[in-house]
């Protein structure tokens, strides 16, 4: 059995994990830590779990954390993470960084688009990058987990296949990624105010998104093309619903292919991935058919007129794109079935 | 182990029923019934279930499915499904029917309310009302139950103390309703075509929704009023979102009482119903904190100027209001603990 | 021609009177002030004014505003707005408070309810509660005005004939209202960040709503039962989308009569009347259906089983319930038709 | 003053035009047809015309319908429309049509998309596109308009200048579309049932859309590069709200240049488009800044890492997108100033 920490329980990550991990058959102690509600009942911050979980929040003391629980979970901005994992912490606990900090390998990287200097830069060699369907054994293996962010984790799992095998020109790649409200957090901000969200459509931080270098690592990672080739587009949407993603992915194939052979492909690719769905040819992802599960559906379809591919992936950026991923890996590195605690299906319609 | 058939599995409530069933860990078999869906794959009807429920919906047999399975649910209009149910079949299977044929006691009031003669008028002294807070050993005991309406659910668990314990007069007690659209089902109508309901809200069936019937009959059931009193008023609103119900209701207080004294006495009628939970003095239900979950939120307020009660309850329409509520039931008639394969945390934000 | 000046320009209710007043064909000049946003072009804070409106919003100073403009609007909270009509203001210009400052016309009831002493009690006796189907004479004399408040507006409109005609025990009726997000303001609050509000639905301040006594005197006005005559009880609701209001009232009706009677009656009182629209019996009315306009929709329900009267009210909350109604008592204060620039249709599907 | 009739006068696009149509001040009769409601009032069709439109549908009847009124609009499914228009009708007045109908110039190309052979033919060399921002003269000339598809409008208006300037390889082309459901209209379908897209996102379409030949079109008559190039690849997505589309289009630039400088240039192509707005460097459109107005506002951003462009447009989809441009080429066939009737600002919050 298995005793766990939270650091930064009180955000939306923070609380679907509180929400996985109660219902997880291997854990048996959840430790929730919060520097604004520190005293408090976890259930007076989300009222969903009045009666169920009522504990108060410990103050957020990362040391002591690491002494009393097998696994940490850090939920919390980028740069705050990263100070808090040293040496000495990961000698006694695991960590697994829900943020930003310890996704991209390269520290100059990093602070190009962090702005700022990272804070444990000597650890970045040590971290794996968290995506189970390509990393799997490294994971086994860490003690230091960055969790992919939402964005690249559908980016990622729709278009790796097109870019391992070779099929697509890298540089012709472009994601149009949309995203509910909740992947923004819960920090108060009139962008996020209710009557400024519900019954409108945008996009933001076009051409400037953080998770752009993310998706590059990753794809160049899995597709032996360095870290920071391919040089992707990556324009993030702002759909007024609570959760989802769904990225529209295009690139130009190499030589003529057909949706159905690129679907063979990715099931080929995906056949021992219990999270990725490849839907048949013709279906294309909904964000529906995924809420509140750890599935990634997939969906290729050929633009034959112009000779490009479009991969759509959905995928809930709660669970498989932060607290669910992240409870993957947490199974992974404990040495439980992958799928351990994860089993919940889509609830629809909600 | 029990083997379990649904009759009509491809409706919302039907669908939420082989969501629960399928997690459920006492639940073997589920056998997928449809009229219009029958010979295809059920995650063709709803693509969340892809590679999970795949098996193909059969034809409605009533016959063969009480020869094949431990307990039958019933998700049909009404009419249709007390048609269904003869002597015979209840012999051989147990009958939970989600839909409104075997709520109401009295054949003459089902027939003024719904406008047909009752088909197996003969089995309504056989059938138990389904609300396991206040009939639990009838319940256990059934081999039909007439599984409660979603409004009803949350109507008589906010009101009944009230009435029960005498501290309101019932001829003043008017229930208010607000539900989701899933409550009206997935069979198409102008009225629910997205346009026409998202962004606003309505009133509709004021003072003839059939639900009225059945609360007065609970409330009276409890409050040992007889059947028919007391005559509420009951008016049913559309809410533009999926899923939850929330009812406000109000009567005239008898004396002077606190809120505090009213919720101590909410607190002790239902302290050992696992689904409900009674909000402290102060707070007040809302639907995000059930969704997904089969729990009752219930909350109190005294308005000391005009010595009335306002009682609101918050439930999931699909869940306590429909399919979790079933499965409530038949884990009661199956001799299983009450909240088997019913633990699910509510989801929030969704 | 009128020159008009808004005090607090930059809210919800501010935007609307410049939207309407921009468009407004007897309003020549609109002075736009703002404490938050001084210096700044207005379309820079709502960017739907963009090379429309792109005057700079001005400092707050009252005793300028007076001595430019004919027409004042203020639109603050409460406290901050009766601070800045003095005596000497009113005698420069015609003061419209869409805030509550003006509407109550006891101090006592004021302190009672807003907890804090009125700042110009004294000018309580010159004020005109700006409902102008009761009170239209009055507000032609006017030269400050209390605007309705959004729920009162809808609450009394639906029920004041009840009142008037003695139909119904003033001591039974209840206001069950519903009101969009946008009642609430653009000031940031986790009660209105898009994820919290977004698919839920719950009930606030309940029997502790500051528009209580506010429709309370409405309806003892109107009905000459006095101020404070009759005590209702009244429940507000969040519906999660941006606009409207809808009010369902109950009420013990006095004798036997039909719908069709009271219709006929609502129809006699409100036949002069542009803005009110009886609904024909058997209909009811939806926030859609007024959506952008100044108009009040009314129905009527009588539940014969219980001799109670449910009368319901569409508004946007906006328009009617704020701006736009402040706009008919600008053009009745200013010797205008009272449709003048108000004749905007429903703007469906929205 | 002009009298105008509407053919299929009871979707969303058509009583978008009688809202619109009954405020426009050259209007004097607006004669309303409807296949399914014909005989009943048309504010029974959609209730926010009560006491405001109540006159009854009239059958279809083309043939009178031009007799009697100066312009007939046309609100009807491809092939529908071209079937109506005869050459004798268009001797008697002037035709807009909102359908597909008379937007494609190549009859071939239309039977390839469109799955039918053209009914009408022989009348396209004679229709003109009517997007004013580019066609204006040819649009004054015509006595037959095919009015933009909603999805064509917000595509071309937003990338026309590049492609016309020659600053892009139009074969890189991407527009990666979303609109709210109004666009689907509001005909019965499982897809467009509230709970279907309410909470969720999806792809549809994916590179079989029929806007895109008319996107191409459009783009080669402005970019004088013939009418079937460039080949875009064009992916429409359903938004779960009611009006707006946002489209968001990618090209590879073909030399350096700063987004400051493509803004001059779109500033300078727009200069006397009273409907376009060109966004300042740095902002990008939303579509709550247009709703319930004729604005199509465009923002750029160059991606300067992959030397692209990326385009964004935001409109109404049922004013400029729809009935709104309907009406600005009505003007301009009648020789009205281009903005008649349609300076309504955008509601917000909506």
């Amino acid at each position: 059995m298995l005793s766990v920490g939270i650091i930064g329980s009180t955000g939306y990550g923070g609380q679907e994990l509180v929400r996985l991990l109660h219902q997880h058959p291997n854990v048996e102690k959840i430790a929730l830590t919060s520097k604004s509600y520190a005293g408090h009942p976890y259930s007076s911050v989300y009222k969903s779990f009045y009666k169920i979980v009522d504990v108060h929040c410990q103050p957020e003391d990362m040391q002591q954390l690491a002494e009393d629980v097998d696994v940490i979970f850090l939920a919390l901005p980028h740069g705050l993470a990263a100070e808090k994992v040293t040496p000495d912490v990961l000698e006694q606990a695991k960590v697994i960084d829900l943020g930003a900090d310890f996704r991209l390998k390269d520290a100059a990287i990093y602070e190009q688009w962090y702005g700022l200097a990272h804070p444990r830069a000597s650890l970045l060699a040590k971290a794996v990058y968290g995506l189970p369907e390509f990393f799997k054994t490294d994971i086994q293996n860490a003690r230091l987990i960055g969790n992919p962010g939402c964005y690249p984790t559908a980016s990622i799992l729709s278009t790796a296949p097109l870019v391992k095998e070779g099929l697509i020109d890298p540089a012709t790649l472009i994601i149009d990624a949309k995203s509910g409200v909740s992947g923004a957090g819960r920090t108060l901000s009139l962008d996020l105010h209710f009557d400024e969200v519900h019954g409108s459509f945008k996009a933001y931080k076009i051409a400037s998104h953080r998770h752009t270098p993310e998706i590059e690592q990753g794809l160049g990672l899995i597709g032996h093309l360095g870290v920071n080739t391919p040089n992707i587009s990556f324009t993030p949407h702002l759909v007024p619903m609570n959760r989802g993603i769904l990225t529209t992915g295009y690139a130009q194939l190499i030589q003529k292919i057909s949706a159905k052979e690129i679907l063979a492909l990715y099931e080929k690719t995906y056949i021992s991935q219990p999270f990725v769905r490849v839907l048949p040819e013709g279906a294309s992802p909904e964000t529906r058919w995924v809420k509140g599960s750890n599935y990634c559906d997939i969906g290729i379809t050929v633009d034959e007129r112009t000779n490009r591919v479009i991969a759509v992936a959905a995928i809930d950026n709660l669970v498989k794109g932060a607290a669910g991923q992240g409870i993957q890996n947490m199974n992974l590195i404990s040495g439980l079935p992958e799928t351990t605690g994860l089993e919940q299906l889509p609830v629809f319609p909600a």
